[in-house]
């Protein structure tokens, strides 16, 4: 691929701000064109005009699942196997009560130190209060693999590492999983949309992750979990919402779980988000996955050796290999803080994570080479010329 | 007080399809006019604009908490002691666990057959999976009180029944609980913006509600919870994620809780979501609960006399003291489907609950004799001309 070809042609599907290099989409993607004029048009003529006839009408109850196929098809799962809502912690809290259901004789919940925390909190919550000897277990990420015993009932294992941008190998950790009898739950937070997933191929069990990150549904969007077609039917959610009843509308007074992954629904969908996001997934559209790929490996392996060539002082902190990374990459330094307030203050934007990374994500549907020079541009600036050390400079880069 | 003075002055602030009668703010709350340029600027100018500075500098953080305490203030909690987030069901969930913690010692969760089915389901999902002997006890409304035994560890009770509109008398049956050193969880999604409560006043432990029927936080809306400020520190949080963590930006592998009520937050908040429930709160400026409480009564006394004395054939299913009412009346009979579906194909909406009522909400927030008067014509001209046999007429009811 010739650099003249990285971008994807969907860059004016998004409303960037003016000159701002974005490279924060790991954390929070930015605001496709379709969403404001989708939003507005659900509020007025749905929830407006509608009002409770919406439900029917507009087929909000059907949200979750319709949205669950789009994002489905971006991660290899099959129509019917994915649905929406509440967050990325309750999704794996649910997740991981149905895996500890497959495998009473065993005690363990696997991890990686490369988890996001917020997943290893909700195994904590779940295992204090389940009070039947359960414990957690978490391994440096390459041992994921030889830690798969017959102790473990369920590994949690979040594919790319949200710091580093280190991936698991999707379809061997699986394998490995297998093998030993234990229970695979992915977290895609940081693949869906960044990277290619086949999660049928894979064979895991349950998937769970985020939607506004790289799938781009905006701060809240809601969470997505798959379970496996032929599980599904076995699980008794632990959060036995009424919405995940097999006819919610005739309020019985016990619950009875829905066929399929429509049992892992709890209350009320968030309908203005779901709108959102559905419009948001519109910038999809013709965009191939392994083409993203292609391309996202190529900004990132620029980015690399630009900042290597020009910033000798930043240490790589991600997988030199393109093939054991995500879209994410950092660089360590000792002075990150203050680097990345000053790159923002230029409107290059990335992140900063402790203790000492400057994160950057790089995806070709609203990045481009000329992107990647402008970035390394600014570093190599605040870097030669000290600017992370000025207080006055840094000061812009508050919003005001 | 005269009919004349019935409306609150702040009809103005809704936008309502014209011509209609909006009898289901008890289901889904009517659009308020400030939602859409809020929600449209909020999209634009925070998302688009600033992109993942959003969650600094416009507080997108602290916006449950924000939020929260504007929710506190109609439902008579103390600033900081409301929090905004997930679902209704998903916030059951929390406070029943928390409550069970509390009395270790007791096994029973103790509600009554008038609870919202879904509260229900997450009592026997909690209690299912806890596996220590727990159960759950279902009596009918008015044996709450003589229920609350040494066994019972919480009362899960909502206030307003969502069928009915019979209401609990919150003071007497907490101080029932307290008696009986049972912990109290009162759902207040028929309650909260319907009719006064005063939370610190009963001196309840938990309370938890939704915002998209009287708060008119629009479809999907989040929900509420309200810890009593003595108790939070002590609660272990089942749902531990990482927003409810005492320092989320450490990433630390382990889970210490958030002081205060924040430590119930679990996931990322839905910024869409609660920024269309903030704008939609502006409705409540100036807006006394007591005058509410009031005139909601006037307007259902209204239409009760207008309906036994026009449409005799009706039963009334709610009860007939407004102060053992909350804003809804229902009315019962062989044809409340039908007959409802005919009320809203003239734009008369109220709602048909199994197995035979027709439920009507009185808020004098957007509603007037003159609608009062409207509905009672559409209701007799439907029964008196068999307008509810007629397929015909019925079709107009989809909307198209």
């Amino acid at each position: 691929m010739t650099p003249e070809t990285t971008a994807l042609p969907v860059k004016d599907r998004f409303d960037l701000p003016p000159g701002m290099v974005y490279l924060d989409g790991n954390s929070l993607g930015p605001l496709p064109r379709a969403v404001p004029a989708r939003l507005a048009e659900m509020v007025r003529d749905e929830w407006g005009a509608h009002l409770i006839k919406g439900w029917n009408v507009d087929d909000w109850m059907g949200q979750p699942a319709r949205v669950g196929d789009r994002v489905g098809r971006l991660i290899g799962a099959p129509a019917g196997s994915v649905t929406m809502g509440d967050t990325l912690s309750v999704k794996v809290y649910q997740a991981l009560s149905a895996a500890l259901q497959m495998r009473p004789d065993r005690k363990v919940i696997l991890t990686d130190s490369g988890n996001f925390p917020s997943d290893i909190y909700m195994a904590e919550g779940l295992i204090r209060h389940l009070g039947a000897g359960h414990a957690l277990r978490i391994v440096a990420p390459e041992e994921v693999a030889q830690a798969m015993t017959d102790e473990v009932a369920v590994a949690m294992i979040t594919q790319v590492d949200y710091r580093s941008g280190r991936m698991h190998d999707m379809g061997d950790v699986t394998a490995a999983a297998q093998a030993a009898g234990v229970v695979m739950l992915w977290d895609l937070a940081h693949s869906a949309g960044a990277v290619p997933v086949d999660l049928a191929g894979s064979g895991c069990e349950f998937a769970v992750g985020c939607t506004y990150k790289y799938l781009n549904g905006g701060p809240g969007a809601p969470a997505f979990i798959y379970v496996r077609p032929d599980l599904v039917d076995t699980i008794d959610p632990v959060l036995s919402g009424w919405l995940g009843h097999e006819r919610p509308f005739d309020f019985d007074l016990s619950y009875t779980p829905a066929p399929g992954v429509e049992r892992m629904r709890v209350g009320t969908p968030p309908v203005l988000q779901l709108t959102a996001l559905d419009a948001a997934l519109d910038v999809w559209d013709g965009v191939d996955m392994a083409d993203l790929r292609r391309r996202s490996i190529a900004l990132s392996e620029l980015f690399i050796a630009q900042v290597e060539v020009r910033c000798p002082g930043l240490r790589l902190a991600s997988p030199r290999d393109p093939a054991a990374r995500g879209t994410q990459v950092s660089f360590a330094s000792d002075n990150s803080y203050a680097m990345m307030q000053a790159l923002i203050a230029r409107d290059v934007v990335g992140d900063f994570r402790a203790p000492d990374l400057m994160r950057f994500g790089f995806t070709p549907l609203y990045l481009d080479e000329g992107d990647i020079h402008r970035a390394v541009d600014v570093l190599t600036d605040v870097i030669d010329n000290r600017l992370w050390d000025d207080p006055a400079y840094l000061q812009k880069s508050r919003v005001t």
